[in-house]
């Protein structure tokens, strides 16, 4: 086992929650080929809203199970496999006490903006799966394994935009005369980002009530694909979502670029955000483990890298393309979100980077391979799942049938 | 019809959600009363909680049905009645859509942080209960009344003890050269509190996405029990909770005092929070009602008029019981809660008085009156009620027959 920062496990068990998504398979894979004892948690409901909505992710994924067993053939290396819902406490409580993590990295959640703005049923769903499998994963810890460090997935999203510098977590007010360091007040734009501020609010109580350790990460947009594990083998690869309603922002645009699509920029495209490549998320996540919060210790990072403009994006990757020979053009759509399309934006992103992390910058050749990567499987792009899918002002009660309306094309 | 301010309700449409509770209840009536068109949707989950845990209120307090048609008989004036839960939402949108409310006063929440932390089922209903029919409320109004004034009930306890002052729902910061105005950081202290912390940020939310209009109450700790339309007649008596459970910290000294029990203490007793007179509570919605949000806007108001520690309000409550000769005595137990103990506290609540709200305050009448009204019911006491019920630390997994632990003794 090497030391903390170097990429030693030295057999530190880690269970991760979401273990089959596009970030906890790349996280998965990243820490069990450094020694530590990982096991996945999921419920692949991820892979069952894709079926429900006639969505698919780009690259030919394969299931958890033979993504398992074929990493174990490749490296000699075993993951453990929990397939089960952590709303469900008699399933959770069953898989904490027979792995008996010292860290549990919490992904598991529905993570999409505007799947939480589907329809009514889907908000509920959202802020219902997040914040009460996210209570139980605290009750899991403090019960079961209390000094287990939880590492919880949250996004630089719950900050919204405010017109002042966003700090890491807290910021110190001073008012009237007094001063206090204060949790950085939160402002979500979709009923997802929200399920996320319940949880740092509720995880923060815990760290405080029951002296939790927990290390919250407000992660940017993250894109690409590949990492140095996913490509090993072909039943390794990871998921890359490029629909109207999974799909982020960079990623989207590359595969727009690939397959002759305009870029779709949102509204005016000042919306500025940060970003980070996916092979920084593992490395965040493994330096987090590595440097665990103390008890009692609610610890807040922003992992991103780097921050841009759609409009920056778009440039970025209309450049880039053509390098190739792809014609790129841009498109502006009518925004189907509600926020603010031209804002100030300065967020801090250091404590990570203070900690190790050495961020892979988003480079042209980045884009590039990227590019190239995606352009292999452009046959499998479904054309009509590109454009935006959810409008936030429609979110009504009655329920929406994607599914259906995609089909009907 | 009177003016704004008046009290005269014109027929305008109010829904109270929670309006078999404490303050709904009373609220209901004073509506009425006034002219205001009443229909009181609960789903009567609070007596059941009662039922389970072997609890009561302190006064005896008939069936929703025999109140509402009591008070129809003795006021001519007619007050709907909707059994049911507003996390179904097939209920509730039948309800809204039969009713048509002009303002919907959402009272009906789980609101005791105590049993919020009895176990982790509890914790989950909590969460679930009042995040889930929060998001109903406002997808009914969304879709079905949009021009629907929400006033919802949240609490000053989601403000926590910062050390500085606390303003009313927004701060103004200027940090690193620049400025906004954001949501005032919050902190809370228990699964309950959290819940409303949540509540804010998805109503925040739903006024900026869908130009909802919305007033969040958050109200400080209520005590008194009779108000105007109460004392008509004894089938409109209000409930008054004592124990460790649903009893808040004024009304519970009283009770304390009445029946010759040490007033109970918890921990050093600097815990400074904000008071108000059920009176006011009633007028406080009132003045909400009266003079709506506009559409897209979220404002808050502190719904108190005096902030008292626990060491305060036991020194009057002592002195006051002397006065009527009760012997009155102190004691410091341990603190079942996780909270400060001494701290800064100095909350501002302008905004309800800027627009009419004349306060009761805490008067030695006031106390005299209320002792006295309460000594008439101490036979009805259960003094194994008394003791704080719940600890902050010992919230588990294991369920807590906590029924069982009373009926045992
Ligand atoms: N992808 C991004 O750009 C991004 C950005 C910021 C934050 N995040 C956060 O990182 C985490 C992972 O994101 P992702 O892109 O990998 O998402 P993903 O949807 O690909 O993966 C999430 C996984 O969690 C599982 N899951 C959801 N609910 C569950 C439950 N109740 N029980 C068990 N498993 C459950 C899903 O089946 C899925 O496999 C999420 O919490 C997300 O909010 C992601
Ligand atoms: N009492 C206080 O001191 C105080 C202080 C601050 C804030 N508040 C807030 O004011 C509101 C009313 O408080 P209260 O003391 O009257 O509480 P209460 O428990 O007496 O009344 C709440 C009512 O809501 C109903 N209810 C709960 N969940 C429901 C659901 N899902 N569907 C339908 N009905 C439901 C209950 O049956 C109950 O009658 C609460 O939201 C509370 O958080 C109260």
């Amino acid at each position: 086992a090497q030391t903390a920062n170097g990429g030693g496990g030295g057999g530190t068990r880690v269970m991760i929650i979401g273990g089959d998504g596009y970030c906890g398979w790349a996280t998965a894979l990243h820490l069990s080929a450094r020694g530590y004892e990982v096991c996945i948690v999921d419920n692949l409901c991820r892979r069952q809203f894709d079926l429900t909505l006639g969505l698919d992710t780009l690259t030919p994924i394969t299931s958890i199970h033979d993504r398992v067993r074929t990493w174990g053939e490749i490296s000699g290396r075993h993951i453990d496999l929990q397939i089960g819902d952590i709303c469900d406490w008699e399933f959770l409580s069953q898989a904490v006490t027979s792995f008996r993590p010292d860290a549990m990295v919490h992904f598991g959640e529905q993570r999409s903006a505007p799947y939480s703005m589907i329809d009514r049923q889907r908000a509920v769903f959202t802020q219902h799966n997040n914040v009460i499998g996210n209570i139980n994963v605290m009750f899991a810890i403090k019960e079961l394994v209390p000094d287990c460090h939880l590492v919880k997935l949250g996004t630089m999203g719950e900050y919204g935009t405010p017109n002042i510098d966003i700090e890491e977590g807290f910021i110190t007010i001073n008012h009237n005369g007094r001063t206090d360091t204060l949790p950085y007040p939160k402002q979500g734009n979709s009923f997802y980002h929200l399920s996320k501020i319940h949880d740092s609010h509720n995880i923060h109580f815990a760290t405080k009530a029951w002296k939790l350790a927990a290390t919250d990460l407000n992660q940017g947009v993250v894109y690409g694909v590949r990492t140095e594990e996913t490509v090993a083998h072909p039943a390794l690869i990871n998921r890359y979502d490029y629909d109207g309603v999974f799909g982020t922002a960079l990623n989207r645009f590359v595969v727009q670029a690939a397959v002759g699509h305009p870029l779709t920029v949102y509204g005016k495209g000042g919306q500025t955000r940060g970003f980070l490549d996916i092979r920084d998320t593992v490395r965040c996540i493994q330096i987090a483990i590595d440097n665990p919060a103390n008890k009692g210790e609610f610890r807040v990072f922003n992992q991103f890298t780097e921050q841009f403009s759609v409009n920056q994006l778009a440039d970025i990757v209309t450049r880039e393309g053509k390098k190739l020979g792809l014609t790129v053009e841009v498109t502006n759509v009518p925004n189907p979100r509600v926020e603010a399309e031209e804002h100030y934006y300065n967020a801090k992103c250091s404590k990570l980077q203070d900690l190790g992390l050495e961020p892979h910058l988003l480079q042209d050749s980045m884009i590039d391979s990227l590019l190239e990567f995606v352009v292999q499987y452009k046959d499998r792009c479904k054309m009509e799942l590109i454009k935006p899918a959810v409008d936030w002002r429609k979110a009504g009660v009655k329920v929406n049938t994607m599914g259906a309306a995609v089909a009907a094309k």
